[in-house]
C-alpha cells in the first residue's frame, strides 16, 4: 500500500513543485487547500487545477476566516508593497508586512490533525528560506521546532510514530525550484503567484518579482501572462 | 495601559477558571472561542455568557470547520465513552477517543496569531494535566515545546519579546480548580462541561464524571443541572 502524505497546496509555483516532489517520491498525495481571508481567490482556482492535474487521492478546502483575528497586508487592507528590486526583497532583514502572524503554525497544525486522521506518514510543504528569509516561519529551525512539537503532542508522536514534515526546496533558490519542476513536468501554466487578484499577475509584488527573476534564470519563458504594462 | 492577554474560553469549568485567573492578575481579556465540529453548541452559548460576565474586552468566537479533515468523538459519528469511573478515565493510559488530533496545537496558533495581531503578551489555555493525562496535548512538555516554537516561529519571538504561554491550573485537581474559581467568583452556573449536547448535562460522560467529583470534593453543589436518572 502505498504511503500516504499531506500536501499543503496553495496554487503557487512553490507549493505545485512540492506537490510534484511528493508524487515522484511515490506517495498518495492528499492536497490541503486554506482560504484564509486571502483578498481573491485565483490561487485556490490554481490550486484545483493543479490537484486535478496530479491526480491527487483527495483534495480538502478549508475555508478558515482569519480575518476577524489576524491583520497583515493579505489578510486586510494594509498595503502590499510592490516595485521592490529582487534584492530589496531577499537583503531586506525587516519582517515584510505580508507576513501573517502565525501562519505556518496555523497551516502545520491543520495539516498534522488531517495527516493524524487518515493516517499519513508525512507532510510536504513547500517554504523557501532563501527568497523569503523575513518570514520567520520559513526556516529550517522553525520546522525542526515543529518536528520537536510532533513528537511531544500528538498520539503518533507519543507511539514513537511522529509525523514527518518535509520541506524538499527550503534551500533552494527559484531559479532550482522551477528547474525542478520543470523536470518533474509541473504545469506552471496552471499556478498562480502574484499577492494581488487582478485578471492577470501584476509582476510588480514582492512573488511576481522573485518569480520573474527565476525563470529569467533559467532562461525559460513564464507561461502565465503578466499585466502589459511591466 | 494594561496588559492584554488572549484566553482560550470553550465555556467549560476550567477554561471560564484560568479566564478568571487572568482577569485576577490584572489583564485586559480578549477572549477567544471556537466553533469546531463538536456535535453540540451549548458550550459556545456558555462561552458568551461567561466572557460577558466577565466583561471581557473583546470575545472572538471563530468557526473553524473541521469535520472534513478531523476525526474524533467530538466531531464525529464515534461514540463519546459514558460509564467509566474517575479511576478508569484518569488511570487510562489509553489515549481516549474523544482526542482530537492537533486540537492544542491548532487553538493555539490560532490564539498566537489573534495576539500578535493584537499586540498582546500571553495567551491563557486552561488545560489539564492531572484529570487528562491521556490526551498529550495537555501535558506541560507540550507546552514547554510550543513556548520554545514561538521563539523560532514569530515576529515578537524573533524580536526577543515571544507571547507567553500561561497553563495556571495545569497541575491542580479538579477540586482545586474549583475551589479557586470559587475564591473568584467564577459563575459556574454558566459553565457546560458536559460532551453530550442534551437540554441538561448527562452525568455519565468523562467530562462530568471528573466535574462532579470535583464538586464532591470541595463539599460544594453544582449549580447546572443533570439529567434525572443520575
Amino acid at each position: 500500500m502505498a504511503k500516504k502524505s499531506v500536501c499543503l497546496l496553495s496554487g503557487g509555483l512553490d507549493s505545485s513543485v512540492t506537490l510534484a516532489i511528493a508524487k515522484s517520491e511515490g506517495y498518495e498525495i492528499y492536497a490541503l487547500t486554506f482560504i484564509y481571508g486571502q483578498t481573491h481567490s485565483k490561487e485556490v482556482e490554481s490550486s484545483k487545477k493543479v490537484a486535478m492535474y496530479f491526480g491527487v487521492e483527495e483534495h480538502k478546502i478549508v475555508n478558515l476566516d482569519l480575518s476577524g483575528i489576524v491583520k497583515s497586508a493579505l489578510t486586510s487592507d494594509l498595503e502590499i508593497p510592490t516595485g521592490r528590486t529582487t534584492e530589496e526583497i531577499v537583503g531586506c532583514e525587516e519582517i515584510p508586512p505580508t507576513y501573517v502572524p502565525g501562519r505556518n503554525i496555523i497551516f502545520l497544525s491543520l495539516a498534522l490533525a488531517y495527516a493524524e486522521t487518515i493516517d499519513a506518514d508525512s507532510i510536504f510543504i513547500g517554504s523557501n528560506a532563501i527568497d523569503f528569509s523575513g518570514y520567520p516561519d520559513c526556516r529550517p529551525e522553525f520546522f525542526e521546532k515543529f518536528r520537536e512539537l510532533i513528537e511531544v503532542g500528538t498520539k503518533r508522536g507519543v507511539e514513537g510514530k511522529p509525523i514527518e514534515i518535509k520541506t524538499p526546496i527550503i534551500n533552494l533558490t527559484k531559479a532550482e525550484i522551477i528547474k525542478r519542476g520543470l523536470s518533474l513536468g509541473v504545469p506552471f501554466e496552471l499556478t498562480w503567484s502574484c499577492y494581488l487578484g487582478k485578471e492577470k499577475a501584476c509582476g510588480k509584488c514582492d512573488s511576481c518579482v522573485l518569480r520573474l527573476k527565476g525563470f529569467r534564470e533559467v532562461g525559460y519563458e513564464d507561461p502565465i501572462e503578466y499585466e502589459d504594462s511591466i
